[in-house]
């Protein structure tokens, strides 16, 4: 028999799994937690070892790592979580390891080729994948292609100023639109309103409200957390607005917590992005939908770009 | 004899010139201004015939024009120096009265596309070409292929919000690139300083300053025309900086008349985007370079359109 393994290295979790030579459905699959008492890399092969078929060939591993990252030769140029992997060889390790074809490739520009090829992206050519949770991925699909750059480096659409001063982002810079419509902003804002004596029911919780204690909250009435959450779905539209006119995609996917908030998310993004789109042939035939992998986008993209080797 | 025949249609210009089957000198030119007595499609057609060669064939017409408009079907549909051509299918129109292909795409892609096959864009795979004067008009290569989106309304990296709720663009919407670092912008800002009192040498001006005084004034060491150079210049190298996140090209190229200004612009744009990019491996090997072909981009990218063709 004939199998393929994709791998989703995320910030708490790898993952791997074990799939036919077609199917989106995996045979196996295992998880450990990303940090543990021996380097990522050793626990990653005993991981993909529990999983390795005795029956047959596999024909390619696919990974999904967090960026920076270089496609090209599989290598991760640094990753927050993983401060040992600095211009770490993930390609080269896992090919000695195992001595089949390895190919890496960033988590979110996965996790959109995952949705293009096997969700919410399937059958258009141009499309915009964002997806907002603690910080906001994002990777790009022209015409039916990932958007890669010269270096691998690009996609990186929650990596853009909207507000000229704004407040510090995860990668160091200001403004960034990770830093104003990410949950991480999302739960920043709600404890910055609380501590300055804002009235709200976020203040009864027994912890400092998450962002999805302030989705519910505004989903429950609240002024407080549904200006905050108006707030940041008002940036991320406004910014998508800029999107369209640099990609003028037919589809935008938006993936990841922030958005599962319902309503009181949706409704401010498409007002926001409908009133700063600067013609309205930027809208005319545009879907903006909802993700459909779930936490299974990067792991089934992995698959995607493992399977086109 | 073959010939091709490119058209570049500006606010006041309409220009067309006859080439050889190769080569990139016209063997005739010819222009009019866009607007006067008669229709523009009507003087546009008679100035191609001033042109048209008798001793051969035209394989096709090239046209660059102002946008939105149409690439797919060159259909024009709003352009705001010409209000007649509103869903103006410019491609039959001319196709009609010349019995040739034509394809018609947007004046700044194909400016890009221009500078990319016969300019300061050759040899590389991903490129961004920004022209900054009375506004600010982009074109994207990606991967060899000029970035056209869904509907052919893709690159448009001037009409991307830097500063929230900032200035009024051209386009009607607020703190687009364009309404901040455009020549437009920089005429208006110090207009603004002089009106408000500020002391300067733009004040012994006998008419209001144009971008252009300003940059003389700048060059000869006038402190409010440096601040003004420094600030559009700042906006601009922090808006690359995003660029360079979403679409890690390996250079930019730089045209219009702003960026002639030389070191007062320059310098402080290198600097903002040397501060503003997240991780330097987006600066690596990043070429940032002034533009090869002045005004006769958008006519070589309309020859390098019709050859393709």
């Amino acid at each position: 028999m004939v199998y393929y393994v994709a791998v989703d290295i995320g910030g708490t979790h790898m993952r791997v799994a074990l799939f036919a030579a077609d199917g989106q459905k995996p045979l196996r699959r295992e998880r450990v937690p990303t940090l543990g008492p021996q380097p990522p890399e050793v626990r990653l092969v005993a991981l993909l070892r529990r999983i390795w078929p005795s029956d047959g060939m596999v024909q390619g591993i696919g990974v999904a790592a967090p960026g920076p990252l270089d496609p090209y030769r599989g290598v991760i140029l640094a990753t927050p979580n993983i401060p040992a992997w600095r211009n770490f060889p993930l390609a080269d390790h896992l090919r000695a390891a195992f001595g089949v074809p390895v190919v890496v490739d960033n988590d979110a520009n996965l996790a959109a080729w995952g949705e293009w090829r096997y969700g919410a992206g399937r059958g258009c050519r141009h499309m915009l994948y964002v997806t907002v949770s603690t910080g906001i991925g994002a990777g790009v699909i022209v015409d039916g292609r990932l958007l890669h750059g010269a270096r691998g480096l690009a996609g990186e659409l929650g990596h853009v100023a909207v507000v000229a001063d704004g407040p510090r982002c995860g990668c160091g810079q200001r403004g960034h639109l990770e830093a104003l419509a990410s949950g991480t902003a999302i739960a920043r804002r709600a404890r910055a309103a609380l501590a300055a004596g804002a009235v709200s029911t976020l203040a009864d919780l027994s912890a400092l409200p998450t962002s999805a204690d302030v989705a519910r909250a505004a989903q429950a009435g609240d002024g407080l957390a549904r200006e905050i959450m108006t707030t940041a779905a008002g940036h991320l539209g406004r910014a998508l607005a800029g999107f369209l006119h640099i990609f003028n995609p037919e589809r935008v996917v938006l993936g990841g917590g922030v958005v599962q908030a319902g309503e009181v998310f949706w409704r401010p993004l498409e007002d926001a992005l409908r009133q700063a789109v600067m013609h309205p042939a930027y809208l005319d035939g545009v879907l903006l939908t909802r993700a459909a992998l779930g936490d299974d986008a990067g792991l089934l993209g992995a698959l995607a770009l493992v399977r086109a080797k």
